[in-house]
């Protein structure tokens, strides 16, 4: 057996997950109770009984690859040779990370607080892997000097993902200027960033930063799962200058072949249909707003959730994330996140997912802030 | 950029089948002109519309990994537990070797004439690749004594497609016998056998082995793809013992987190019809009766099709298959692959696909054996 293999842990965030009871109240794991828009399925259907479901090109459907493409519409990344059609993005992340990084030589710059699959997926690969932290002083925002002083000779990658699983900060247009000038001005041989896009329709600041319209070594992955309520399609892509989405899409083709037709087919519905990609980003936002509101009456510590549908609240100093999780599901019928599973940084801090019923979610942030109301004495 | 990836030549499968001319007869590529059932698109499409597309657990949804598990029966692997639904046989072939294999240490043998991927993925992933060459004396027919030779002290895993790719030739029950109770009586660490059945469904002999019927080290991966003419939707698996599966999972989890939800639902009905896995085995029979007889009727030298929806001819002695492919569809508007593509063993024949319209096989087969005899003078 391949020890790489054997050593992977099981997922802390899925244990915790799993302590669930009937009728608890879920804060965990990241999946919206929102259904998918009908319309799409349809045309998905359609196709399939028209067409039979056969391969398409390994890149997949150059069609649906030229509209992904230009409705972000980067700068030198507008064209079908630009996209990889995948299955979710977690194979595009995969496959960034399996083309871009030299096992032989090269690091994985991971900014935590972090989603743990980027360094696990690196680790897999025999990649070494450096992380950097972002500063509860200021509320883990994205900080471009402490990600520059993270820099090693041989960084060849920088993941960062905004808007920020867990922590729900949103990288700006200056914090992202700001990097980019630093790794240009580095010379040699150009750092990438991979800029993981997931929860880019659940974005509530107006001066978000995309490192796709500035940088030019950005390759970018998202999919339809969390825009859309549609994560068991799995339909996700990368975008990339050309001659290195031209190498995702060999690894990509050892991986899987192609995405799935159907997907793909529903996926170029989304597309078409104007204001596709964001028809349901204003359920998001009715619940950002009571979100908000329920943080800012519990009293509790958290910060300002900028984007994602996560809010993360600081559990009364010196207790730490883990049995904290572990007691609030065990004994008081909330599932929550502990920090921990996103780096020694937000140690101290529970991660909330918002997407469950409105009432689910006050009650849970409620039950939380009394939780520790009374351990903070 | 990973050097092992940037290495990855193109597919010489594809660039000949590529050459192929509007109207002109294509033998190359593995692809049905057959539709899928519609009853279990529509199967897909009511899960869908009622519950949404939500992530089902790593390994796939548990009914379906039982109904997979209960279908094939195979001894000490009739379990949810044993089976990892996939994106494709591609992936589940992927995370097999990934997960058996360690690098450092580990060969992979592949039994040729073979499908390019498993050595191409194997490279990929930094293995040593060792390779053992059936031979053409005996048509190609799995032989467990040259298989035994070539096993070398860090030999960990073999790959057998049977029915094969390109060769047609099914593996008999008395060579699987022979070659578990080989490699059984090697002592020491135990070498897994990877039997890949994706075209178990078309098979035209009676007594056709099964490696997990009898070597407890057998991990065996197939699909929809073939035998429900569902290749664009990339639903496969692998089925394992069980400490094995779970370590699959964890590959599996890795690359693409789970197999489509709507793909699951398809394969839930396909599972569920009775005969519904062999409701399209007749079309193939039908087919197969009709290329053996254009077969025999050209004049051609050709390898017995026992399985699989390929047929392999010969060239005239001393033709090289590459320049050969080319001609013919060059200037005789008949596409066919290469055998050099599948092995050196293989040099001096052609792949021919025989899931075309019947008259464009039996057209193409005979514009092959006149382009041959017409070299053999």
């Amino acid at each position: 057996m391949n020890p790489r293999v054997t050593a992977i842990a099981g997922s802390l965030i899925r244990e915790v997950a799993a302590k669930r009871k009937p009728g608890g109240i879920d804060l965990g794991l990241g999946e919206p109770s929102l259904m998918p828009n009908p319309v799409h399925l349809e045309a998905g259907m359609v196709y399939a009984q028209r067409h039979g479901l056969r391969y398409t090109v390994n890149a997949g459907d150059p069609h649906l690859r030229e509209l992904i493409a230009a409705h972000y519409g980067y700068p030198h990344m507008r064209g079908a040779e630009n996209v990889c059609v995948t299955t979710g993005s977690q194979e595009a992340t995969y496959a960034v990370l399996k083309t871009v990084l030299d096992p032989a030589r090269d690091e994985l710059l991971v900014v935590e607080p972090a989603f743990p699959s980027y360094g696990k997926m690196a680790a897999l690969e025999g990649v070494t892997v450096r992380t950097v932290q972002m500063q509860e002083d200021d509320g883990f925002a994205f900080d471009p000097e402490r990600i520059q002083a993270a820099l090693t000779a041989r960084t060849r990658l920088i993941v960062i993902c905004s808007p920020c699983n867990p922590t729900a900060r949103v990288i700006r247009r200056a914090q992202v200027t700001a990097l980019s000038e630093i790794l240009q001005r580095r010379g040699g041989e150009p750092v990438w960033v991979l800029h993981d896009e997931i929860y880019r329709e659940q974005t509530f600041v107006d001066d978000a930063g995309y490192f796709a319209e500035v940088y030019p070594y950005t390759i970018v992955t998202n999919s339809l799962s969390k825009s859309n309520a549609l994560t068991g399609l799995r339909l996700g892509w990368a975008i990339a200058p050309a001659d290195v989405a031209a190498n995702i899409v060999k690894v990509h083709a050892w991986l899987t072949s192609c995405a799935d037709t159907f997907a793909q087919a529903v996926a170029r519905s989304v597309f078409e249909h104007p204001g596709g990609v964001r028809e349901q980003t204003w359920w998001y936002k009715e619940r950002h707003e009571q979100v908000v509101d329920a943080l800012a009456a519990s009293g509790i510590r958290y910060i300002d959730p900028e984007g994602s549908f996560y809010a993360c609240v600081r559990l009364p100093d010196g207790m730490e994330s883990l049995p904290a999780a572990l007691d609030l599901a065990d004994h008081h019928d909330v599932v929550a996140i502990p920090g921990i599973a996103f780096g020694k940084s937000f140690e101290g801090w529970l991660r909330l997912s918002w997407v469950s019923s409105p009432p689910d979610v006050r009650t849970g942030i409620e039950r939380i802030a009394e939780y520790c109301s009374l351990r903070t004495m």
